[in-house]
């Protein structure tokens, strides 16, 4: 009997957990070697970060454990770095060794894209990983601390977030629930704290409807937060933002939260990208590669128009689906199906029992728009981790 | 009818809030004014402050309202910053206008000595009121975050603590404690954690006999604490101190916990003071100055051999009371009583569970101690606030 063949998913982000999630489930037993390799022995949920960013939710609560999703016997997890992919000799470089394929499912996810501006690498946080969503929250409650050791330094207490789509706005969404709650723990005058969203483009949320971005802005305004639309982030210091009205705003935070761009190991690798991103073709696999599906945020996927898909967790996990059906049908040798993208609609919850969405031709906002959040987030968690995960997680996303 | 008598105690510390308090009951209704002046409005456990600071208990429960404590019909509370006392003119000045006494209880507590150690004000951090062990407890937490985003700068997990003494060794047992819980949180390897105690004296916990240091000594060695005994803390920099044998110490925490001086309004206002402190007369009185007396860490009440007691809460208590009483006499015309120190004993706590203690002849360490240290808290509790206190504060002391 020949050896099993090796398939391998790079990346536990919601396109390479979905798509290691339907290999276990589709193949049959000793049909493939299925590996999925990841930085992290945990999975995290990208969409829910602003969350434990902002410190309204914990961080644990924002992860599950591989081993809580995956079964050992059926998918071997490596925890490792991703450092490059060698297409010609079919092999993953990696922090600790190769790892041999024969189908390659890249789900590396994204990286903060920062347009070149100057400082923003340097002096902005990014709502990116667990990692950094742990040091956003620090820092936050950080600056509050400082604040009382010096409160001329009012600047402390001023947030800038660069960048009004769906991350920008849920964060801050949270943030302005959570600053009442430091502002008491701190002894601060919540009059001290000011919020600033920064936004390139003349609009928030970007793909909503303009009834309910209008809602999202009137509700996050009333709450205290100031909107600077269509004015772009021109400078970032340790001393705040430069603006693109030639205004300086000094502020002890700035979260950028402007855009998404692939991952660098695909350039590193030889891929042919648009901002990190490879354009796959239907069956999702990469130009001359047909042993590579790329998926999630490294990818683009263009509509019947031509245009790109923008990236969403959304999309993601369909990818995932879809690029895992194809890899199996590749090793049986029957012929793949194309990628085709069901949007269902999306919801931005705008903090505690407030959100707009959109699905189908429904439009809803506030209350009920927060338990349709309630109910998308929930569909994935049983999705990937059953009632059991469900039940562990609900808390969290209430 | 003569126009009541001004008392006027200026602290609301351990010294003050008894004084405040025993003038509330002993004092007849409309006999004296009793005004109460303190930089907050809550009255906060400065004995129980290494646990916020460690981050094993809120800071909000080392404190609790003055309003809990005292009656707003008996004891007039300003919430006041207090800048001179002004003997001749009989009056305290403040932040916000001056207030004219008959009677004048100073307890204005103390302040960290640095002993002219260079870089100690500017780089190290102090167990002094709540707004600064909320930002050593944030501080801590910040630097296990910023490891995070730089994995290299492991020197962002080395804790120096300046100071064996009570407060020094009382905060490394909770730090010891809470140590674990971060490296859990923020996916850290506790063996990159380093916690140091530097001291000049050649021994830990001064007062106590050589048998329970030796017990405390051991238990937080084991627990990974490395002791520099003997040693004096030369500088202290932006990077971490230099030490008495020349190595430096690289680290992103420096706690100083070496001593404690009398508060600097003293000294502005022409008292003769050493380190901040006045040396009282047998009836508390200040030399010269019959209607002021002054208690708690600004003074220096000498024993038979005449030599001073260290300060602590436990005769910061004491000498409220007696202050009250005297003050009370001064004003009805009757005698004095000089004050008389009962030295009741001291509980060290080294985490939780874990305790040295050493009360008249017993010595007791382990559990025992621990368990000790929670009935001599609780009688403190009781006694500024009765059950409800003892209650609403219990789960903090265990």
């Amino acid at each position: 009997m020949a050896e099993p063949k090796k398939i391998v998913v790079l990346g536990g982000g919601y396109a390479g957990i979905t798509a290691a999630l339907k290999l276990q489930k589709q193949l049959a037993r000793g049909e493939a070697d299925v590996t999925l390799v990841n930085k992290h022995d945990y999975h995290y949920f990208t969409t829910q970060l602003h969350k434990p960013a902002a410190g309204t939710g914990s961080p644990d609560h924002a992860r599950v454990g591989i081993r809580d999703i995956l079964n050992p016997r059926r998918v071997a997890v490596l925890k490792r770095t991703v450092e490059k992919i060698d297409p010609a000799g079919k092999k993953v470089l990696t922090d600790e060794g190769d790892i041999p394929y024969d189908v390659l499912i890249v789900a590396l996810g994204g990286e903060p894209e920062t347009f070149g501006i100057p400082g923003l690498t340097e002096h902005a946080l990014f709502i990116r990983s667990l990692s950094s969503v742990r040091y956003i929250r620090e820092h936050i409650k950080y600056q509050f601390a400082l604040f009382k050791q010096d409160e001329d330094r009012t600047e402390r207490l001023t947030f800038v977030v660069g960048g009004a789509g769906l991350t920008g706005i849920e964060f801050v969404g949270e943030l302005v629930n959570r600053i009442p709650e430091l502002c008491r723990y701190h002894d601060v005058d919540p009059a001290l704290v000011n919020i600033f969203v920064v936004e390139a483009a003349p609009a928030a949320l970007p793909g909503f409807d303009a009834d309910l971005v209008d809602y999202a802005v009137d509700l996050l305004r009333r709450k205290g937060v100031v909107f600077k639309l269509g004015i772009p982030v021109k400078k970032c210091t340790s001393e705040g933002v430069e603006i693109g009205d030639g205004e300086f705003i000094r502020a002890g935070t700035v979260i950028w939260a402007g855009g998404v761009r692939g991952s660098r190991v695909l350039e590193a690798s030889g891929f042919e990208t648009t901002r990190g991103r490879v354009v796959v073709n239907p069956y999702l696999q990469a130009p001359g590669h047909g042993e590579i599906f790329v998926i999630g945020d490294s990818s683009i996927v263009l509509n019947d128009q031509g245009k790109p898909y923008p990236p969403s967790a959304q999309i993601a996990i369909q990818q995932g689906e879809a690029a895992a059906r194809n890899a199996i049908a590749l090793l049986r040798g029957r012929e793949m199906a194309p990628f085709k993208y069901f949007y269902r609609g999306t919801v931005a919850s705008l903090g505690k029992g407030e959100a707009i969405g959109s699905v189908g031709k429904y439009k809803v906002k506030g209350a009920k728009a927060a338990i349709l959040k309630k109910i998308v987030d929930g569909r994935y968690l049983f999705k990937i981790g059953g009632v059991r995960l469900l039940i562990r997680k609900m808390a969290f996303f209430s």
